[in-house]
């Protein structure tokens, strides 16, 4: 596998999208060079002794944008990460890089919003380290998170029959951040979805192993992450496109941009596959913006279906390229 | 205090130098808006229930020097920072911004490193995560670890008497990487003194709580490092210029530069107190490059001083500013 990584070449942006460029550079360099049983999982925390520990670095730009900044994703990211391993969140850690120049009073306002979204998760941030390079080698502010937590619960595994929920609207937090840099001349009322789901997590661990899979669809959205499911699942994933929460503001924005909102990142939304005699019971416990929206089956290879509104139904593959750089 | 982080100030290079502006920086702002009683330790490493957590930024320049390499110093500083806290450490992240356009070929050069250093150290990475950021935007590649660890063992506390030793000769990482820069028109063959020290801090935590306190001099050296230790004790820790192991190149890199080794940092090497009666023991174990390099007073203030060869004595203080910008 490694001659696919070519000599000469180089990273790009749609290495960091989280689509297939992104696994590709994971699998054949990452994972290959560092491989060890715990990160040969490629999960979003490592598990193991009853604990989870994960990481995660944030370059989002701008770092503030409708509904949040980068300080807020970066808690409620790392708290998200280990909420959907099952885990209780215990600890996170914070490093900062920061370029000379970067004005004191937002670092304090990102730092404040920090510990506000610590608080409110209850999950406090115990070690740090800031680091500063010259004017013009970063770009402001970079935060990477990492995170301890205590496993819950294990989950049972994805079988055929099984119903895929979410548990609001995709999309919000690309589009909000996409319309806060200002280039698309585009006005809307659209926040970033920002927020921690550990409780709705620890909700759905009461269900056993009648809960198989939880994941929070991040960059690469919603398509990229029922793509990881088909694929570890060996199953296929068959998406009623109806029945997909979308704000109509998003389903605007996608429309005018050409960017289906089914690989926009959200940072606050969570995706559970649960037995189909506990899908109205998890339906539930998701809350009032929740949704069925699919159902796994074993008749076709391991791909992603989206039936669509008008009857037909359509592969729906892996992110390849990134349209949006620097989401989250 | 918030009042003396002014409005308009900006980050400076100073504020990465992990002396006197760190300081500030994270006692006025990281700590303060941060507060929590593991955070509020201040140490190398959060410590609760058993468990040991750290992270650590790198944005070291250049990547590559003599004696290693950003990777590997990303792994050996955080494994660095869980032993010197007392642990045994057990798991890794790593966490890459990487500017778009930097060749592949290097990225694996660096992550193949990781790999080497922590099959050396005994430390799998377990997680990690990818961003990427325009050209322009990061200077080549940042790595961010973070670490956990499980604690062996709980020390004494430091008091007058004890004896300061350090493990090997300072100064050798920073003048390693100034010169590696190339922009000193200096030839030596200095060396990275990068190292994993969980083994060393291992055998000294047997000595039970004969052992007082354990660092690694990082950023700020030797200097910064006995401060914090004066500051933190309220005691006076008193240096043996003559009994400082520094290599010949290293002092004739700092007397051609007029940077004092004592604020030049390490990152293999262990700053250790101990009781008087257990110093040749430690001694010992610490190895033949080794040295018992002052003692602990409570006769003057809370500060640091140097007994110099000449015979007279001088105030060791703080890092002020940053000779050396992105040494780690």
């Amino acid at each position: 596998m490694v001659a696919t990584l070519r000599s000469g070449e180089v990273v790009t942006l749609a290495h960091g999208s989280g689509g297939k460029a992104t696994r590709k550079l994971v699998e054949e360099l990452f994972a290959r060079e560092l491989s060890n049983p715990l990160l040969d999982e490629l999960g979003d925390a490592a598990v193991a002794d009853g604990l989870a520990f994960t990481t995660d670095a944030f370059v989002v730009k701008p770092l503030f944008f409708p509904g949040g900044d980068i300080g807020e994703l970066a808690v409620n990211g790392t708290v998200n990460d280990l909420a959907v391993a099952g885990a209780e969140p215990l600890w996170l850690s914070a490093a900062f890089v920061i370029e000379e120049g970067f004005p004191l009073e937002d670092l304090r306002l990102i730092v404040q919003s920090m510990a506000r979204a610590a608080e409110h998760a209850g999950v406090p941030v115990v070690a740090g380290d800031t680091k500063v390079v010259e004017h013009g080698s970063a770009d402001g502010l970079f935060v990477t998170t990492a995170g301890v937590g205590r496993m819950r619960a294990t989950f049972g595994r994805p079988q055929a029959g099984d119903r895929v929920l979410v548990s609001g609207t995709i999309g919000d937090h690309g589009f909000a951040v996409l319309v806060a840099r200002g280039d698309l001349r585009l006005e809307t009322a659209l926040e970033s979805d920002t927020a921690p789901l550990h409780w709705l997590t620890a909700s759905l661990c009461e269900l056993g192993t009648q809960l198989r899979w939880m994941r929070d669809p991040t960059r690469g959205g919603l398509a990229t992450t029922l793509n990881e499911l088909a694929s570890s699942a060996g199953l296929t994933v068959r998406l009623d496109e109806a029945a997909l929460p979308i704000r109509p503001e998003v389903a605007g924005a996608a429309e005018i941009l050409g960017i289906d909102p089914l690989y926009v990142a959200n940072e606050g939304k969570l995706v559970a596959v649960v037995a189909p005699e506990a899908a109205n019971e998890a339906l539930a416990r998701l809350g009032p913006d929740a949704a069925i929206v699919g159902t796994l089956t074993d008749d076709s290879p391991s791909l992603v279906l989206l039936d669509t509104a008008l009857g037909g139904s359509r592969i729906v593959d892996m992110l390849v390229g990134d349209p949006l750089p620097r989401i989250c």
